[in-house]
């Protein structure tokens, strides 16, 4: 009795407060916070507009656009110290790396090398991350050979064709950082992602059996059958000089990983492992002269730092369209690998990336890269882990590590010449193994199946098609999710809690109660022109089945139905045309409509277009509660058991 | 103070029901579930399960694939009697309108004729809209002759390609209404559809300058600049009896639509126009021998109905490819236009159209009318609603002006020869002026400025650049659109209303009141990959704001942050993901975190990605009162003003 009492009193005192159409806001002034909302949520001229003075303005101006003149007035020489330390270390992985993945697109492999050093300058003064280690991407590599390997068969003009691609990448990152448009990263789900780095991790595992088999012809598809078919039809050509040595290395790195892993303290073991695999490769090359059993070596590397490589690019060429394809499709993956690479390590350490300036700095990597003989780099997974580990600070780790590169080209080239190219297959597979990340599809499978789908979808179409299809599964996949998510909204019955004025929805809570005579309706998502229709025809099928209910019971017929449209945060004109209908719907069927709790959006665009003056002021609710108590006692209409029975408004004139 | 009492009250008695983590289903039930909602949101079983007994279940589905069954035998002579009116009344409009159609499609005029009659009869007994009338469509045949005109020069092979295109379109609209797809039509937005069918219609009267100035060459460009500047430069041409003739039935049947807009009553005159616009313009071409004057005539027409045309389709020809390109197009914008008008009309009188059911019907129209030497067919708004304002109560109404037109085929089609094409030209634009729906677009301005930008784009496209464009650019953004929405959900800060425990957004309600110490958000959106990024930077910002606003004020440090997940209809593994990183930040900065209202969803992922541990069962709520309550009790950390000092937690140990 109570509970009722407090129920009416609690009804009465919140009657004061109506929902009120909000006075109409300038248009342009709408349009400017709209635009602010999509293309500045993160609001970044704050830090610039806070600053009193102009001197301090304009020094904050500066900060925003160089990144590096933040931690830059603080840095210690403890800090340079760790840098150091990281950026050696990253460079020990480096260049080994870079010549493997130089070598898995085709490259020759000195480009490796350039592309550690340029654009690591370049991200050291641009980046926003601290753990990023700038390189190129073995995903991205193995993409330029497949995508343009068939455009030309002379080296040089291969060459020129992946600067331009890089080129073109690095221009539509840019430019996708300046327009504002990072959420077109944030498209590609999380699942995709894995799927699609998993797949192609396979796919990049499964190309190095070439090396590993010593084979010298090899399929140029990348999908798991012909490569499989290929290295089994060719086994009379197997060299077990490079099967043994193959093996050897592989053993060798990922029990280093597997320590590594087990004991996180003895991690510089396991990123030296590559240096000190290619060293011991050379050394042991060299004293059996290998390179003459069946060992194919690096040979001879160019010494002296990146050549510029302007001139090369084919800005007007019948191949431009290829490299601009392949430098979007590059592009798009390296930015969603490296900025979710810098995002993780960032959250771990509680600061913010901010994906705009990282796509300016990833495209400017690449611009100026295209231009001193570098090909596409981003911010691979297994250098910036390495980076990480080894106790970095700020982008002046790739900077230490360019520096350490530029030293190997001028110098330590020669040494390479006897490094058995079966090693860098061994650390190619090894830091592939690392990035099939089958835990987080088992996480995946527990939290959400369709996201398991998504990834699995991906995996599988990269490795039994090939990269562009898995990639186009996993954006496709991604995609319809959402609009099907638009499409098809819930709606869920709503039923009041015992001993309170709140109503929950019914299939979660069993103590919820439905109101005799009242139907109450949830409807979680805006009423777009996508779902209208749906909503319309899903309405209608929650009253008929009521309606069923209440005719099975023999209960006192539907009076009201009670949309809470707490939820609904936006409609637009299908929508509201959606209201009016169902509104003429039901008061054919004598069913009064009662809106509780609608946004200010909505009201004002139901006061626009004349749907408010139809259901009427007297129907729009603060709560749940009170429309309810309302319609209780204002709806006197007929029994509703004549409702089922379509009456044709024309036949009654 | 007894509003204080109450609300303590309500929060204890309330607190009892608690947010449990709901029981984990069977995984195929959910499945199951899922995919019913999606595909059969309808539930079309309903009716045929419902239904107790063998024969009455086996009648139901009979009755849900034939829906004629469902009128046929309730069907009465006066019923008939209303039909027979409708019915001839749409044929008088359908003979001549066909044959303009044709002849704007560049196919032999009699196809248009054969349109109206087999695809009618297969309506009349599949289709579900009972005003829909059959027939081409002015911007399907516009866009044949644009997309296939350029593949042939033999008429022949053109009028073959049509057919084949009609086949695909017909496989294309069945499979998407078996396949239970129909929600891919509801992507294009009214708003789209207005401006596309607007555009459009403008070139098709464009495309009129050439019958009304008696132009015998003319461009094949359908943008406003090409068909201007063709006109223009051939003024030299122009011949005085076309356009004089033209323009007198242009006032004339414009004046009869005009009159029977103001006297509904008088609507009989608009549908009699053009077939007494035909009548008079043959006579007066015969007395005057105008064919020899200048005054081009439609000419012999075949006797006879349809002959087959199942030999004439291209199934492997090189032209195959843009017959399945030009089916799929214009197949779609068929069944977007057709449901459109099917709903609208079935809104008006109060009963539904089921969306799937009328695809397959369509679908079936196209491909027995492609092996009947019909083209493509679909419910064009000028005669459906000319059958509407006739009287028509079922799709009989069909039936009878598919025998009106048969009888044509049979008898009449002599007394065409004379007919002046100029008169056609008249009768399209007169029919296109009424597509062109400006009043629409006005309140689509006023309700809702993107929607408004949507038609407008589509409009300009269009008429600019080409009816493709126009189409792409009204799906793009249309679908744009819906990616924005679920990339940049919104935020709100709520707040306690007066007297009450509900909590309301602090923008809308002027008289909530915030909490000290707490800040109360709601988001409006599921949590999803696409938006998971931007809502933990929103919410960041949301909370730096508030401690902003909190030391200006020198007030007490903000002590926990209130999630308001109500409208939170779904979340996904990022979004899990995006809850842990949150509560990893609030807890450096020492704020607590709340979730107030979750959904069951929601509570069992948070549940299986540990999510739920990490924040605590305790700090789950059931309203955001109870939350903001247990939050003033129990926050007892710092004073919160060291929060935007950042502090490295590798520093710290």
């Amino acid at each position: 009795m109570v509970g009722q009492q407090q129920v009416a009193d609690d009804g009465a005192a919140a009657a004061a407060a109506r929902v009120a159409v909000p006075p109409a806001k300038p248009l342009l002034r709408t349009i400017g916070h709209n635009l602010m909302e999509t293309f500045f949520p993160d609001d970044p001229f704050r830090a610039v507009t806070r600053d009193k003075g102009r001197r301090r303005r304009a020094l904050a101006a500066l900060r925003y656009v160089f990144p590096c003149l933040e931690w830059l007035p603080s840095y210690t020489l403890s800090t340079l110290w760790h840098d150091v330390v990281a950026g050696v270390t990253v460079a020990s992985l480096a260049v080994p790396q870079g010549i493997s993945y130089a070598k898995l697109a085709n490259l020759p492999p000195i480009l490796g090398l350039y592309s550690s050093f340029v654009p690591a300058m370049v991200y050291a003064v641009m980046g926003s991350s601290r753990e990023l280690a700038v390189g190129n991407m073995a995903v991205g590599s193995l993409l330029f050979a497949a995508m343009m390997g068939k455009e030309t068969s002379s080296p040089e003009e291969y060459a020129a064709l992946a600067f331009t691609a890089t080129f073109f990448a690095g221009v539509f990152q840019a430019g996708l950082g300046v327009l504002r448009l990072g959420f077109i990263v944030d498209l590609l789900s999380h699942a995709a992602i894995v799927g699609f780095m998993g797949g192609a991790a396979t796919v990049v595992c499964l190309q190095q059996l070439k090396g590993m088999l010593g084979l010298v012809h090899f399929t140029s598809s990348t999908d798991i059958v012909a490569v499989v078919r290929s290295a089994v039809s060719q086994s009379h050509l197997w060299r077990w000089q490079s099967i043994v040595l193959g093996c050897g290395f592989l053993v060798f790195l990922l029990t280093l990983r597997y320590i590594s892993k087990k004991k996180p303290r003895l991690f510089l073991l396991s990123a030296a492992g590559p240096l000190v695999s290619v060293i011991a490769g050379s050394v042991l090359v060299y004293l059996i002269h290998g390179e003459h059993h069946g060992i194919p070596v690096i040979g001879e590397l160019k010494k002296g730092i990146n050549p510029s490589s302007v001139k090369d690019l084919l800005l007007s060429s019948p191949h431009t369209m290829v490299a601009v394809k392949t430098g979007i499709i590059t592009g798009i993956i390296g930015l969603a690998e490296g900025i979710a690479v810098g995002r993780s390590f960032a959250m771990l350490k509680g600061y913010n990336v901010d994906g705009n300036k990282e796509m300016i700095a990833f495209g400017l990597m690449n611009i100026i890269g295209s231009c001193t003989s570098c090909y596409l780099t981003a911010g691979p997974f297994s250098r910036s882990a390495v980076n990480h580990n080894s106790g970095c600070k700020t982008p002046m780790s790739n900077a230490v590590m360019a520096l350490a590169v530029m030293l190997t080209l001028l110098f330590l080239t020669p040494l390479f010449y006897y490094t058995p190219l079966v090693v860098l297959s061994a650390i190619i597979i090894t830091a592939m193994l690392g990035v099939i990340d089958y835990k987080a599809a088992g996480r995946l499978w527990k939290v959400d199946k369709v996201d398991f789908l998504v990834c699995v979808g991906a995996y599988l179409g990269v490795v039994f098609g090939s990269i562009e299809i898995g990639l186009s599964i996993a954006v496709g996949i991604s995609v319809l999710r959402l609009l099907l998510f638009i499409a098809r909204p819930k709606t869920m019955v709503l039923g009041k809690m015992p001993n309170s004025t709140n109503f929950r929805r019914m299939d979660q809570y069993t103590t919820a109660q439905s109101v005799p005579g009242l139907l109450v309706l949830r409807i979680d998502s805006p009423i777009y022109f996508a779902n209208a229709g749906y909503l319309r025809e899903r309405i209608m099928r929650w009253i008929d089945h009521e309606e069923d209910q209440i005719k099975a019971k023999g209960l006192e017929g539907l009076k009201c139905l009670v949309l809470d449209m707490g939820a609904v945060a936006n409609i637009d004109a299908n929508g509201t045309k959606m209201l009016e209908d169902l509104k003429k719907n039901l008061d054919r069927s004598g069913i009064q409509i009662a809106l509780a709790n609608p946004g200010s959006e909505i009201m004002r665009k139901m006061d626009n277009s004349k749907v408010l003056g139809l259901i009427g002021d007297e129907w729009i609710f603060l709560t749940v509660g009170e429309a309810c108590d309302y319609a209780q006692q204002n709806c006197k209409i007929g029994t509703g058991m004549d409702v089922v029975e379509y009456v044709d408004p024309e036949d009654m004139v």
